[in-house]
């Protein structure tokens, strides 16, 4: 397989859309193809379908090796058996999102003419994502979910799935998320999305076609995004200055610092399993997502009487989406009259954490998993 | 003037230094220049002399306009006949960094083989800059200096020369800097870094012979950089998620936002002034700042007993050199039995605000420096 090649759909689990899909932008795609994963069985009413929305560069994979990639499984520590997301109580399923690039169809996919879309793809929207999950779910035959739980931008959707389906979702639980991205969240994503562009290798979009790669450019919006991802207080822990496999620093611009080695090896690490194309996507996704913008400016509104019951979580050290952007919403969620839990968790981790190990966090989503499972009568 | 040549030297004040310069890689520079500025009138012993040192994009032009750029003096709120730099009482003087590109010996100037020297410039710290400070200041005829002043990388400096040369320095005032840059500031300096070798109009550090220039690479470089000088309060008070001339957004990768309008334009008007490579070195200086290595991790050994007056600011929404890393500066001078002033300012503006409207802080600088200077007889 050349490098260039879109990833092999071979060994992915992937169901077509029975319709076309409308987009908010205002156009339409005729073809659709989503990519999942599941855990678990459902019960006899399909009562207990929980679904997991992955982050900017997740994807289907939470809980199960990605067969692609040979990546772990990036939630191990909250799906399985036994686990706050029980795959004995639970049947848990996760997508890859619409413009991502683990097998769902996005701007590496083939357009109707056999080309890869590239830039042609429509530019999409978090609303879009659900849109076609709802789809999914409906195709396999589901009515409705007893959950639905993200981190990040995972958690833009579990926002966004109550809002357009309140009926359809008992527990939603965003996490780690916002309801609005901000300013500084648009800077840093505009960054990675300029680097990109700023390729020659990304050829106005159109890379696939001519064989090559912006990998480069990939690897730099990478690294600028990693960084957010991580408290400062966090870097210092595991690196603060210290050198990597040296004595003293070279006076040169070799990766001297052990947290340079670290960014240029996630770096260079991502480009080989993620689409430059869809990164523009689905960051443009997150940048426009704003849930207020549907009830000017008014949140609440949007969620005005929601039968749904929220669970929503922060981490102390986040800097990308911090505490106060998950407040926002838990105090919006409180005025609609919505019954919400809100827990901030006290760790030094940053974004990350909320796919690291965080005690109180696994035990508290569990417990609210299950006491929601017991008066769903799952 | 074809775009990619070194700025023109005519127009600005050089001084060749008389003595090769010794540098903290064991390399030495044989023929140095210094590109500076000055203002107000040396008093009859020379005692009154302030030396500015500029922050990682300034120049010497701290209260004049650049004639080579047009840009306006970047210091001009506090420099001048009245001000808290008073040029009416002290001789003020800023030159142009070591390794920096507004006419003092950098990565730009010609190697002595009449070639640029590009990445053949040897690596430098601010160590050598103070260093090459010292010997500029020698061949004014100055023995010392009443005050060392400066912001962020300026600070660095200030810190630098009280440490080097405590004999030489009445007064020291660093201002929102740091003495030891942290994992967070080494990986936002890298990411830009990449961004420019990674430019193939980088051409290794040889692009000036070549006839290119890595505008987009460094253009990244400054809008990653940009966003760590700028708090998410003034983000959000600025732009917030206000659209650039337009009512909707456009399902595209224009910038839909202001705030991406802004780093664009951030981006793209850095490139005519500043050369990459300058970018890489001083950069570098930064990120291998650590004064307290010099005495085993303890910073306090460094100043131990020593005879500057120090006047510390920090601002309280900075994140790039945040309060606590000049808490950090101040308590190790006070248990280096130094006097020293803090002020941690309390201002939304981030870390930029040292070059903005903060009337405390302009008014403490002032009165920081009378009272010094009353003590010194100027």
């Amino acid at each position: 397989m050349p490098d260039n090649a879109p990833p092999q759909t071979s060994a992915l689990r992937v169901l077509t859309l029975p319709e076309p899909l409308k987009l908010d932008c205002g156009e339409t795609l005729d073809h659709v193809e989503i990519a999942y994963e599941s855990w678990g069985e459902p019960n006899a009413n399909r009562s207990n379908v929980i679904l997991i929305c992955h982050a900017l560069t997740g994807d289907q994979f939470a809980a199960s090796p990605n067969p692609l990639t040979g990546r772990p499984a990036w939630w191990p520590r909250v799906i399985g058996p036994g686990l706050a997301i029980d795959t004995d109580r639970y049947h848990v399923i996760a997508t890859n999102v619409l413009g991502g690039c683990m097998g769902t169809t996005g701007p590496a996919s083939n357009a109707p003419d056999g080309k890869p879309y590239g830039t042609r793809f429509p530019v999409i929207t978090i609303g879009d994502m659900v849109r076609a999950q709802r789809a999914f779910i409906a195709a396999l035959g589901i009515d409705s979910l007893f959950s639905v739980i993200g981190g990040s931008m995972g958690g833009m959707q579990a926002l966004e799935w109550a809002a357009q389906a309140p009926g359809q979702v008992f527990t939603s639980v965003p996490i780690a998320t916002s309801a609005r991205h901000s300013a500084q969240n648009i800077a840093f994503y505009e960054v990675g999305r300029q680097a990109i562009m700023a390729d020659p290798d990304w050829c106005e979009g159109n890379y696939l076609a001519q064989g090559k790669r912006p990998s480069r450019g990939l690897a730099i919006a990478r690294m600028a995004a990693h960084i957010t991802y991580v408290s400062e207080g966090a870097l210092k822990r595991k690196f603060d200055r210290g050198l990597q496999d040296r004595e003293k620093t070279s006076f040169s611009f070799d990766a001297d610092f052990q947290v340079e080695s670290y960014l240029r090896y996630q770096g260079h690490s991502f480009v080989d399993r993620f689409d430059a194309n869809s990164y523009l996507y689905v960051t443009r996704a997150m940048d426009y997502f704003d849930l207020s913008s549907r009830s000017e400016g008014r949140l609440a509104d949007v969620f005005r009487d929601t039968p749904v019951r929220f669970c929503v979580f922060s981490f102390s050290s986040d800097w990308h989406y911090p505490p106060e952007a998950n407040r926002e919403i838990t105090r919006a969620l409180i005025a609609a009259g919505a019954e919400v839990s809100y827990l901030d968790i006290q760790s030094d981790k940053g974004h990350d954490a909320f796919l690291l190990k965080e005690p109180i966090y696994e035990r508290a989503l569990a417990g609210f998993l299950s006491s929601s499972a017991e008066l769903r009568g799952i």
